[in-house]
């Protein structure tokens, strides 16, 4: 999960996600829409008899802000909330397990921001089982196989390793970049990656007020997915004063089509945007 | 306003009510359901430019507890944010102005938890304009005979009051019962009141579970407004196990009729509860 405002355990809930399927919180930057919720998610999770620990992503000062308050509301929770810090000036890795990376990298904002990159690991490649049998592939070769070795049969013949595997499904990636001033150099962290999301906190006419608070346009939004050719960019954090955001869909559009807006609830599949675009 | 949970700002703004008329806020106890959405409220007043200052009445634990947050999160907040502490063991007067009395008075609960007496002050008696030429009454004789006292005519004749003046409205007074056990202690300081909150968070089949979490059943609530002699009682905080709970309010009804349940943006206007008595 990434960012925590509050009412966010009304929204999880909403979307009939089991709250055991978050491990990790990621949060980006310490603003109160982004993290005001993490207390009461602690806790409904601990009402719920949660007994996985739950990590907790952020720069350092968040745990000095939240301890007190959970040792004091959260006496009696069945599981631990772990803070892992990370220094929000800098591009790191932040989580790793067997299929997944996230790393976070420095945004511009008025305060420290980071944005989340989630990159899949890539897989291995498929061994076709007909060729096993047919070259007399011993088990033991097959993990060198497809790593994507090659290999030599008992007449001392080279099978090339693209006759006996397939190539896996290519690796899915994608970058979330939190509250932040229109910055090139977020770029080189999110080429190419699969789906983007940028926040687009105003539109064309408040181009100079972006600047001042350190947000983003909609078509600034739109610039950095054209230059980082990336896959698709969904745009989020509007300013309530936009009541219809199809001007920010449209601006952004005009820069990079496959545009779309973020929405409460809205889901979007990034395997389904690669298979689309075979 | 009387606590304030997660996402109580969202709630408050489906009201169409205007955060500037909240001046005060009292906060029962300290559990997460009654105070984690101070900070997003108090936060969010900032953000609509509030100036006026904003108190917040509670056990003192609150401020130790909120200061650091306040302090990093709303550095910039264009209003003051004053705590003011109460001894949640004790009655004692929390808020007083021209018109109104608040006072807290002690629950049992698993944590020190208070109920709140809101009280208006008794109302000047009305002076009759037509007695004013009548009788001859000089300007500086009304303020005594609107506060009860008689007339001496030029003649020397004593007019009593009840010919010059008119009774006020009784004075109007609201009982909060939050968190709490069934507790007869509580009687004595939410007598005869106009409108009695109480929780009920348990039905009969669950006044075991009641019992250890020190939260009261529904007919206990009802035992308590009907001991107590008020007008109407108005049961909430129910157990999200009761999806229905038309169960709750019978179980109420059969010790005091005049129970309604309470519900997300439900109003009770204590005014009209007594005009309908008369």
């Amino acid at each position: 999960m990434i960012d925590c405002g509050e009412g966010s355990q009304l929204q999880f809930r909403q979307t009939g996600l089991n709250y055991n399927r978050i491990g990790d919180i990621f949060i980006s930057h310490l603003h109160g829409d982004h993290c005001f919720g993490l207390l009461g998610m602690i806790s409904t999770m601990g009402l719920l008899g949660r007994n996985a620990p739950l990590r907790i992503h952020a720069r350092p000062e968040l745990k000095e802000l939240m301890q007190p308050q959970l040792d004091y509301f959260c006496r009696d929770l069945p599981y631990q909330v772990e803070f892992v810090s990370f220094d929000p000036d800098s591009q790191a890795l932040v989580y790793e397990d067997r299929s997944l990376e996230v790393y976070c990298f420095p945004l511009k904002h008025r305060v420290k921001s980071v944005g989340f990159l989630f990159r899949e690991k890539p897989r291995q490649r498929h061994i076709i089982k007909e060729m096993i049998d047919f070259y007399g592939i011993p088990l033991k070769e097959i993990p060198a196989i497809k790593e994507g070795a090659d290999f030599v049969d008992a007449g001392g013949r080279l099978i090339p390793n693209r006759r006996l595997t397939r190539a896996p499904k290519a690796p899915l990636s994608y970058a979330f970049c939190s509250d932040t001033a229109y910055d090139e150099n977020i770029i080189q962290f999110i080429k190419g990656v699969n789906l983007l999301y940028h926040e687009a906190t105003f539109g064309d006419d408040l181009e100079e007020l972006a600047e001042v608070t350190m947000h983003s346009t909609a078509a600034q939004a739109a610039q950095i997915a054209q230059k980082a050719g990336v896959g698709q960019l969904v745009i989020g954090h509007y300013s309530a004063r936009y009541t219809n955001e199809d001007i920010l869909l449209q601006q952004a559009r005009a820069f990079f089509p496959n545009t779309e807006l973020a929405d409460e609830g809205k889901r979007f599949d990034v395997a389904a945007l690669t298979e689309n675009k075979k």
